[in-house]
């Protein structure tokens, strides 16, 4: 059974989930570079029955749910971290020991059913197909009773925490609000307040201007590397228009970041190459009115150093390099 | 030029050391397994004209400096991510970029002339003379000019962040107070405020009482597995009396706390089949009277999982195992 508890040394909740420990490890070797199909391989074609029944599909022309032909499912975790069984509620046996259910919704995006894609390789309709679907599970979980924010992510490679090597993506639906999303929500509100303008707004404003940070831009979205970056090669994509929201992306919007985040990952999967990276997206929770003050956005993370005991110890982390040479590297670099 | 960037959408501080890019990575395979003496080794007896001089020496007899003979040497790090050449002083081009000079002090300690002797195999004399470095070069760093707080740290294992293996740890003092100590002590002191207690001996009260998450404990110190433990076998070691300050220790508290160093790491060597770990210090900074409410301690985290896309994004942790069954783990191996 899942359980959050609650640090009473920093308030900070954690998830303790011991079912997690025996999920398959399955990077199972691939035989051949690009195999498009692995009979063992929970996620290809014909071991649909084996996961968790869809909730969701893009592809399948009138066969049976859970059967082959899809272009992209999302299927229930199999080994959630959290899940719906029971509500979040916040008991204690003493001041030191706070804990609840930890409640919430955990998906899986099974992005294509080519086993071993990159997806630095995908089409630019297999994007729109992965961001759609983030959009549409996004609006439903989110949607949900109790569920205060919704968490999308990537975990590519296995030091990146993949266990699965074909490749996916996840969507967590929390009851809390993450302290990382917390703080940027504070910081961009009181930026709000003395400004009236929104901070990632000005920000790109600045990207814009100095250009060196830069990764690419197109219409609507631009892609750069923060000033702060914590790690080599950390990079964003942002919308240029000011929105706090994913989930209220157009289908034309979603095009143009369907190009954008090709050419990103495209580029990284080249100048590292095809180093494990992890990203995700911040986006206004659920719950509340940010329309003013937040933009929504994607923080690429390449796990190409690691952190360590002064990271762990500090908070701070230490990056060998810098996000000026890492953005020149990425923008020499051509697409074919 | 080491450079502190602070990130303006959460006002924390990150370093830019381009310059720790280029040390050399040595993970020396062992010819043998436990080979006492490696050539190519930096750390090992004969090369110590390759280090920085040393800045601490225990146990060579009578002969020059940065020779060999010693037990242990303190050195200053040859790839340092901070450093005293210019002050900490904060500037910035706009309100997105703020940065200073990366103001600090970094030392390494080689803790054993022996090259692949791991510290959970350490003699009890070998860990007091660690323990005591720790302390010598604490109270040194933390009297220099500019130096607010002093983090001693291990990363055991190239998985965790080690680049020699080598055995040996590392101080760096920094012109800041990084942001998980002070938010530590934000929460120790409100707790005083609040009941008149420390946190961390309301704790220890408390696991002496539940027992469940004891892994050992001895007449001055206790180790146990945090109630919200991060991740599996995160296991602390604390004074079983109130002091803030590690470098506080008197010679007979330290014989006592090699003792229990010694069998927590032997515990956790054995039960984790030498899993990769870093350990860190938390104690009070330099600058400030912490002498009522906060209590100094070590952290040790095995690194048997990868923190992945979801911590990343949320800052939340998902341990797969639980603190309790870790603990009786740890408490039923048998010290040889």
């Amino acid at each position: 059974m899942p359980q959050m508890r609650k640090n009473p040394l920093t308030g900070k909740w954690v998830i303790l989930a011991p079912e997690r420990a025996h999920r398959p490890e399955s990077h199972l070797p691939h035989y051949h570079p690009h195999v498009e199909h692995h009979i063992e391989c929970h996620f290809c074609y014909g071991n649909e029955q084996i996961t968790p029944p869809e909730v969701l599909v893009y592809g399948r022309q009138e066969a049976l749910p859970n059967s082959p032909g899809w272009e992209l499912r999302v299927i229930s975790n199999k080994f959630p971290a959290v899940d719906m069984e029971k509500h979040f509620s916040v008991s204690c046996n003493n001041s030191m020991e706070v804990y609840s259910y930890a409640e919430g919704k955990s998906e899986v995006i099974i992005e294509t059913p080519h086993h071993s894609k990159n997806m630095a390789h995908y089409s630019l309709k297999q994007l729109e197909l992965v961001l759609n679907s983030y959009k549409e599970r996004y609006i439903a979980i989110s949607n949900e009773k109790h569920i205060k924010s919704v968490l999308i992510f990537k975990n590519q490679g296995k030091s990146a925490g993949a266990s699965i090597s074909h490749s996916h993506s996840q969507i967590i639906g929390l009851p809390i609000l993450p302290p990382l999303l917390e703080q940027e929500l504070l910081l961009s509100k009181n930026h709000y307040k003395e400004k009236n303008t929104c901070i990632y707004c000005d920000m790109i404003a600045l990207e814009l201007k100095e250009k060196s940070r830069i990764v690419f831009e197109n219409d609507k979205f631009i892609s750069f590397m923060p000033y702060a970056a914590k790690a080599p090669f950390e990079t964003w994509i942002l919308p240029k228009f000011h929105s706090d929201s994913f989930e209220k992306l157009t289908d034309s919007q979603i095009k143009n970041l369907a190009e954008i985040w090709k050419v990103v990952l495209y580029k990284l999967h080249e100048g590292l190459d095809n180093a494990p990276y992890n990203y995700f997206i911040h986006t206004s929770p659920a719950y509340e009115n940010t329309e003013n003050y937040y933009h929504w956005h994607v923080e690429i993370i390449p796990r190409t150093t690691t952190p360590a005991g002064f990271e762990l110890g500090t908070g701070i982390f230490i990056n060998i390099s810098t996000p000026e040479e890492n953005a020149k590297i990425l923008r020499e670099i051509e697409i074919k």
